[in-house]
């Protein structure tokens, strides 16, 4: 097989962020479930926007955290993710454009807006997540450059993403274009909300083999399994994939294959601010490391390294250079 | 004179402000002048646009930033200034009122974008500020309300706003609004380029009597005079003003009327952070002491405590409750 053009493509929600200060008799006033991340129409987001204080804008999304994350890395990558052709559509592009990752959608007028995260974050430092996915849901098979997918290394795509219709058959069709050019397909499973929901359909891809590397965090793990303990979790879902990464929170991350086994400690901090990004940032690391060939032990120690960094600012893509902080493992 | 419904009605520019990392290399390949404001067309913020980092966004804008503070400080205020009917202009909006402030323009579709400032800040916290005036210098005296301006104590407009023409004529006629209904004036100089391009004017306005309070910092007030020392030019400009207030860094500031003049020192900090805002927030505290009918040192008291605040984390707008950082001040 040739060299592909892209070490990575990743499939996600292109997400505006918008993070704001509120209290706790603010989220009882809403209702809202703090730590939680809800999907709202755009009717709730006017609501509950016009309701919040000022706000501060930045570009998201998991899987696109991630592209940030591989592009700091030094990783080739692509992000496919729908936006509008409106300012924040504008505002998405050109941030991860100018990380260096090829954006390889055109923003579509017959979309709505593009999707907003309204991050309400209260004083202990939590932040409470209201999505409104507007154009990012409506992805979809058409968006897809099937010859790009062809020319990646490791297609990636984003468990939220798998809840709307139409992206989730944009991926399907992405699965079987990075398989028939005999590619990996990497997945997160993003929240238990999405496990919840497609937890057949995704061990029906397992079942298929049409996943090659799974990422979860332990409470994805669990409700993946129906096994409350993480080592059981772990010894339950590992023979349905070539490759499990499971990140445990401050007790590090665990990468199973086959036979193989490899756990990492997670990297010291100074001080835990905010840890939105963890989980994109962890993904990020360790499919540089994939890419680069690096083994699971190397691999997993990239993830934790990148996923140390983001949790010590706010803002849930990297601010340091992170290829410096990656030493001589890349 | 009936108690106005507003104590202070503010007329700047409304500006998104868009922050991206940059080092200094980058400056010198853009000719930039560090820690310099220049105003750059829609052709040139697109370029640069383009090349900077990813950005943060942040509503802003000068007189804006006043308002934030004023309202943050429990003081009635509204603003005008104009945005388009864009994305940008409704968090513009959104930020300012659900700070408290009125916002009493219409967005406009026939004034191209909502304005931006690109904002480049390098590892010594300085910031290069470029700005496109976009929608902002389309301001013009039709939506200048006259029952608004003539029914709040204190009208306080930005220099920055002096040099396009519309918005000149627009707070012409907002002056002339404010004066016919007894209300006081306030101006600040905004900038030396300002100052540069329109001293004459500036003089002209204090001659006939229509500037109440003149707002300068130390460089300001040397270009309006042409003396280097700061108490020679306070000295020559005070007697052309009921009132003069002169900020001076971490030297502190000072107020001048007529025979009574008041000094206070800065106020202490911990950490220096980003000096942005320093001055819009100076004059925010320094006009809710006026507007509380409050004497000369504590209304100067007022405007150190909130500028102390702005400079101690990134960003113009107050973050921390000023209100209760003003303790029994108001």
């Amino acid at each position: 097989m040739t060299q592909p053009r892209l070490d990575v493509l990743a499939i996600g929600n292109a997400i505006v962020d918008v993070i704001a200060d509120a209290d706790d008799g603010f989220l009882a006033e809403q209702s809202l479930d703090k730590g939680s991340m809800r999907l709202i129409d755009e009717a709730e987001a006017e609501r509950l926007y016009g309701l919040m204080g000022p706000g501060r804008e930045a570009s998201g999304g998991s899987a696109g955290n991630t592209a940030a994350g591989l592009a700091a890395l030094g990783i080739r990558t692509g992000f496919i993710g729908q936006v509008a052709d409106d300012q924040l559509g504008a505002i998405y592009r050109h941030d991860i454009q100018t990380l260096g990752v090829d954006f390889l959608v055109e923003p579509r007028r017959d979309v709505g807006a593009t999707a907003r995260c309204l991050i309400l974050v209260t004083p202990d430092a939590q932040r409470t997540m209201n999505t409104f996915l507007g154009a990012a849901q409506k992805l979809d098979a058409s968006a897809i450059d099937h010859a790009a997918v062809a020319d990646a290394g490791i297609l990636y795509l984003e468990g939220y993403l798998w809840d709307p219709e139409g992206p989730r058959h944009a991926m399907e069709a992405a699965i079987d274009a990075a398989k028939a050019a005999g590619r990996k397909v990497a997945f997160t499973l993003s929240d238990t909300f999405v496990v919840d929901r497609h937890r057949a359909d995704f061990l029906r891809l397992m079942d298929e083999g049409r996943i090659d590397i799974l990422f979860a965090n332990a409470m994805e793990l669990a409700a993946m399994t129906g096994e409350d303990d993480f080592d059981a979790g772990v010894a339950a879902l590992a023979p349905k994939l070539p490759l499990l990464v499971v990140t445990h929170g401050d007790q590090g991350a665990v990468a199973v294959a086959g036979e193989e086994r490899a756990r990492v400690a997670a990297e010291p901090i100074e001080r835990l601010v905010d840890t939105t990004g963890a989980g994109d940032l962890f993904a990020a690391g360790f499919l540089a490391g994939q890419a680069r060939g690096l083994g699971l032990e190397q691999s997993l120690k990239l993830g934790a390294i990148a996923a140390a960094e983001v949790i010590q600012h706010y803002g849930a893509r990297p601010e340091k250079d992170l290829k410096a902080l990656a030493g001589g493992l890349l």
